[in-house]
């Protein structure tokens, strides 16, 4: 029977400045996922974690995008998969991208490749609106494409895979609880002028940095005038956090995604083994259980491990 | 006695997404201006053309720079400046800013460059602001650094040169008179959320386009939705000009600066002369004088021609 087994990595979303607009694919934590071609008709989910997820397709994040392509191709067979989730649900660290963006990517290889990665990623947006609200694609592009990706337009798809530079990651994700619907609901409608173009001047920094593979450019441009200020408040100690970083050598850095996950980027890796340490020492001495993640840039997205044809 | 003569490029700032924070060089039109060094603490100011500038030196923008630079490194001299100025006035091509930025430049060469790339710019600016009450350097910043530059920071200043792209710019200067100051009164305060991260989108996407010299990424990053659709209404025939430049192969483009110049940039150069034909017969039909420029970008910025030490 056809099967495939899939690696998936974790993704940083936002990069601080480029809030829904760019994305980053990382080495550590990641998903492994299963996907059979089954001939009934029916969507079958299990998964081997303790997390809790919904395992009824039509309420699974994989579930969803699996039967949105088997109803785009007109197909009568069915899916089973199995999903082995380290990336938190809830993280900040694109768990529900990692399962969207597997499943679609993991279809479309046990399907002859017939979808084009745009295609993939239409799909996969399906998952991110079931587990947010939201059809984006700042998680999903970089999980798929690797590296980081600039989300130009998701209406269009319109994806720009950038150079991948030389730095590590180091993140933090403390058990507290940030929804994305929440985190997205506090945001301001409207900004001052004078911030968006302090905004979109970093952001060109940003990329310019990215491009060059300056890690100083990178890392005076990570700097958010406008959704840092009010998102951060959503997370316990960011603002120690963020200082102690960069005291300890981190370029730049902020809230992963929606948060609750904080992550710095660093030019060594032991700097940014380092920072981990004193995150968790942040949030051990106030008795909020955490996870500390050191790791570079994936620059492949999902890769395959087993394929059987 | 010492002397210098130099060639100053025009300018296009904002690169349409890119409001405040970019600009570019060209080859066409360019000014010159020659500096000698006087015994006489007088700043003389001659101009050979017939745009009736100032010629007080408090007045004139060369003036205020020159003065500038005398006063913060105490010397007791003066300087004669002549200005032989093609790039018009209030044409949103930097005519300003050549003064400027000529006047820092060549004064930095004849005192023996005692000033850093960074300070010139910080004394040009100082002409910026008598011209337009705003001490901005996304027309200088270009002009020093040839090029396409991006103003990460003014305060402090933190230029970022970019990648020269191969490409070809059509210019037309419609001889209506627009304001830089009524032409900044005229923007929001406050813009939504969703169209500034549509509007970073475009950034990102036109850097990213610069640096991998992708044109085509270049072309559909020029989108300005906060600035363009306030500012266009003060120039006549915009819309007309915008979308026949596209009909006939122009990447992209939008209003030079403040306007009333409008840019749009193509692959090859006929297209470019194409264009402005069509530029200029559009302002002729309703009886609007207009000037039209074809170049490429200028990669170096201000040149020598002539040097007595």
């Amino acid at each position: 029977m056809k099967s495939i087994k899939i690696k998936i990595p974790a993704t940083i979303a936002n990069l601080v400045c480029g809030f829904d607009i760019l994305g980053m694919a990382i080495n550590e934590p990641y998903d492994e996922m299963e996907l059979r071609i089954t001939q009934i008709p029916d969507i079958i989910i299990r998964h081997t974690d303790h997390f809790g997820l919904p395992e009824e397709a039509s309420k699974n994040v994989a579930g969803v995008v699996l039967k949105k392509i088997l109803e785009h191709l007109n197909l009568k067979n069915g899916f089973e998969v199995i999903i082995h989730k380290n990336i938190k649900p809830g993280s900040g660290l694109g768990s529900s991208a990692a399962s969207a963006a597997g499943a679609a990517f993991a279809a479309n290889v046990l399907l002859g490749n017939i979808l084009s990665r745009d295609e993939v990623i239409h799909f996969a947006m399906f998952g991110e609106e079931l587990a947010s609200g939201v059809r984006h694609a700042d998680n999903i592009a970089p999980c798929i494409y690797g590296g980081i990706a600039l989300v130009k337009s998701s209406n269009p798809i319109d994806i720009i895979p950038l150079n991948t530079p030389d730095l590590f990651v180091a993140a933090v994700h403390p058990q507290v609880e940030v929804k994305t619907s929440d985190a997205r609901q506090i945001l301001k409608k409207n900004i001052m002028m004078k911030d968006a173009v302090t905004q979109w001047g970093n952001i060109a920094g940003l990329i310019a940095g990215i491009e060059k593979n300056d890690l100083s450019l990178i890392g005076r441009s990570l700097n958010d005038v406008i959704v840092e200020p009010v998102r951060s408040i959503l997370i316990p100690e960011f603002d120690t956090i963020k200082r102690k970083s960069l005291e300890l050598g981190a370029l730049g850095g902020g809230i992963s995604g929606s948060g609750p996950s904080i992550f710095m980027i660093t030019e060594k890796k032991e700097t940014a083994d380092e920072i981990v340490r004193m995150m968790k020492s942040v949030y051990d001495k106030i008795e909020v259980e955490s996870f500390g993640y050191v790791s570079d840039i994936n620059p492949t997205g999902i890769t395959i491990i087993e394929h059987n044809h």
